[in-house]
């Protein structure tokens, strides 16, 4: 398996057809990093990974069915909406390998079930991050991230980052390995939010913006005020 | 009744001997506002006034039962632990009035019942603010803000502020009211979060800005990015 870290490692990204995940492939396809598309359609896979060349030619990206791409980086990103986020992991026992990261970018909107967007489901595990720890292969480690950026403001790539995103999980070093990665994105610093569980109130900051969006027609983020200057994860 | 919105006015905070409550009653007067400080105890409200006093020469600053004080302003600022909220609103029943607001700034976290206070209570309602909404006399309106910002922060008046605090409420011109009393404490930027069943969210900042402070040390903010540059309650 390929070291996600590693200059010539990939980064897979599951449901990268979607608006995040394709968002987060040309960011990280422009910063020189190799990403793979995972979608349950190789055909549309491999129609992103062309458009994502497209417009960051010279990218290293390649389109695979969601469980080849699960197994082409040690840390997975699944950014599938939380209506097939059960389905996916489901899909998806038998790619995933004990040491790998998954991190899981879902969030129950309440649009999962035809409610508003400004609204969240209750988890029955307490956010989706905590299901989806549930339904991976044992070894496998869930770490929580990147609920409040915008897929709109990580496609335009004309448009500078500066925000935060929130990052949970239980050990601190696997945080750190996604924080490298999601770091290497220019204008978006990961900061530390807390264990796994925390994820039930970062989970809520996507239907907080959306809300906020419709007031001030804009794609708002997040800045937490008052940390360190520099390195947050040493 | 006095219009809080006059130069003359005053602001009640009940609550206002609390960490949270003294600390806005600082930075009103700082400001220039005329506060009234309440608490269940007249004597320690006074206490509070005089301290409000000393730290702030010439402030306008009196002290008196949560009763008195919220009969002396027309917006009324709830700043008791979730813990005393139920019992407070109780108390409350015969001073507030139709027409004023109260402004909700309680957080349910769990160690209001000896839990932590990085995870927070599930609230009937759906929250603190709805909680309060259901719990004050008809006529009364309730807006939620100030979940995020921190009391330490505000007390030390030597610190600049630099972060936001979302309102939340079902009217626009009811949280613009409280918005521009919020804006008169420099550094501190009221945006519209959306109706007050949006507090389910904004409530859950507190837990979630405790958990950070943990691993950095600090006393963190939020600060909401892509909003527009300039006044956000026209």
């Amino acid at each position: 398996m390929a070291s996600a870290e590693s200059s010539d490692g990939s980064i897979p990204i599951i449901g990268g057809t979607g608006a995040l995940g394709y968002g987060l492939a040309l960011r990280w396809a422009q910063a020189g990093l190799g990403i793979v598309i995972g979608s349950r359609s190789v055909e549309r896979a491999t129609e992103a990974a062309v458009r994502v060349r497209s417009a960051v030619p010279g990218a290293t990206v390649e389109g695979l069915g969601n469980d080849d791409a699960a197994r082409s980086g040690a840390i997975v990103f699944l950014t599938v909406p939380f209506r097939a986020q059960s389905e996916t992991l489901n899909n998806l026992r038998d790619a995933l390998e004990p040491g790998q990261l998954l991190v899981d970018c879902t969030v129950p909107l309440a649009a999962a079930v035809s409610g508003r967007a400004t609204r969240s489901l209750g988890v029955w595990q307490g956010s989706a991050a905590q299901q989806a720890q549930e339904m991976v292969p044992e070894g496998v480690t869930v770490v929580s991230a990147l609920h409040s950026v915008g897929a709109p403001v990580l496609s335009d790539l004309g448009t500078e980052l500066d925000e935060d995103t929130l990052v949970c999980g239980d050990k601190k070093a696997d945080k750190a390995r996604v924080a490298a990665l999601i770091q290497r994105i220019p204008g978006l610093r990961a900061v530390n939010a807390g264990p796994l569980e925390t994820a039930r109130i970062a989970e809520q900051l996507t239907p907080l913006l959306i809300s906020i969006n419709a007031r001030y027609k804009t794609h708002a983020g997040i800045r937490v005020t008052g940390l360190p200057e520099g390195e947050l994860w040493t």
